[in-house]
């Protein structure tokens, strides 16, 4: 089923022009939001950014068409992965966009496994790094290529999720989620100019976290310091908070900070 | 007009299944060759390559299928640039693949200019670096945005495409195009390691130079040495050999040798 064009359709197949540059450039980006009881969590920032992403690559999409197409979609998946994708359209041959963008908007529902949300996971250091030299890193835009050929590599090394440097040494993230490090009471996460996407979830961390007896900070991390931290966590909209326990060779032990942690984004996703 | 699903079909609007992983990720690759008089301009390499980057993502396109499709399309535009493009098919919410793929092939036609080829272009360094740590800088995936942004950058700033360097301060390429620079007679060009595609008339280039009296170089150049080049020229299939009149602020005057490589590589496009 589909949110597409204005309607729910049955399936996932409908009439598309082949000439539209998210298919053929990867020109548009996407949302995941998780639906709760047919409620999306956080909904107001997932609109947000995505208005916010396509604006970044030049062209507008409506919030309140957004908002409606994630609303129809959890209405009929109430537990749910919901995805929204927009595109700037279709556009002549090459790389020029066209003068007046028709823009495209679709949302899909997935289901998620019991027990994916706040599941501890693996990290495998992939060699391919994040390119914090282009916007395209702040942004889930289509080209999700280095993720898919990083985690296919964790995969098959027996790891969870890949780990992404960028190109100056400094950690970035995991290939589908923000990372954050425990020092003490200290909770850093890499800057946004790390190459890093501006996460719903990680957002309501930094913003939260104070409450909760922790100082937050976004700082560069190096991996040799990750190593160091006392406890590692991936954040998404999807896993909530992921706790981190071996980082290639090295194991982290259970931290009390993360049921504290968990306990405040579960209070935090169900308000 | 588009050759999908094993025929041709009036318009560029085809029923897509929405989860195809080329729309939702970027899975796939694409080719861009010339048609001359309904032929395709150096086909074999063509399909081989495309055929190279599914399998370099891991997944298997069918030559003679590919084939079939540019020939179909170049019959029915014998003038044009001819698109082709291979996704991993459909597949499940997340990053991994579907245990058998069912790729997905299709092409399309698009005129081409009169002058394009062989035209004079000036060249606008980005900011955004080329990320040679990345197997996806040697293939044309459906991930284009870099070059998209890079190339709104060139013409805001008045200049015809994008030079990117990779996140070594090695010169890559061009948004849409490889690079050669002349120094005496030798011929250098970027190694693939830098971050670069392996370009159709590039290999023609590097494979016939020595008959034409150059001295054919694979080998890292940084930016300086671009500019101090006796001659500047990007390649495509569809530009052919495009000589570079700037680069930024840097001006490159008419060199003969441009005249010798765009009359040999003219003749093997007629071949």
């Amino acid at each position: 089923m589909l949110w597409f064009d204005g309607a729910l359709i049955a399936g996932t197949r409908a009439p598309f022009d082949l000439t539209d540059r998210g298919l053929t450039l990867g020109d548009g980006a996407f949302d995941t939001a998780l639906a709760l009881d047919g409620r999306i969590v956080f909904a107001e920032a997932h609109v947000a950014r995505l208005v916010a992403a396509a604006a970044s690559l030049g062209f507008a999409v409506d919030p309140i068409q957004i908002a409606e197409a994630m609303r129809a979609v959890a209405s009929a998946f109430p537990q749910a992965a919901i995805r929204t994708t927009v595109t700037r359209g279709s556009g002549p041959r090459g790389l020029a966009p066209p003068a007046e963008p028709r823009p495209m908007l679709w949302a899909s529902a997935a289901p998620v496994a019991p027990g994916f949300a706040f599941a501890p996971l693996r990290l495998h250091p992939t060699a391919i790094r994040r390119n914090e030299t282009s916007p395209t890193s702040r942004l889930k835009t289509l080209g999700y290529l280095d993720a898919v050929l990083a985690a296919g590599e964790a995969r098959a090394a027996g790891f969870d999720e890949a780990l992404f440097l960028n190109t100056r040494d400094a950690v970035a993230c995991a290939g589908t989620g923000n990372l954050f490090a425990l020092f003490g009471t200290r909770l850093a996460t890499p800057p946004l100019h790390d190459g890093v996407l501006a996460g719903i979830v990680r957002g309501e961390i930094l913003g939260s976290a104070t409450a909760f007896g922790f100082k937050p900070e976004e700082r560069s991390l190096t991996l040799p310091e990750l190593l160091r931290a006392d406890a590692v966590f991936l954040t998404n909209s999807l896993r909530g908070i992921a706790p981190v326990t071996a980082i290639g060779m090295t194991v982290f032990t259970d931290h009390p900070a993360m049921a504290v942690l968990i306990a405040a984004l579960r209070a935090a996703m169900a308000a």
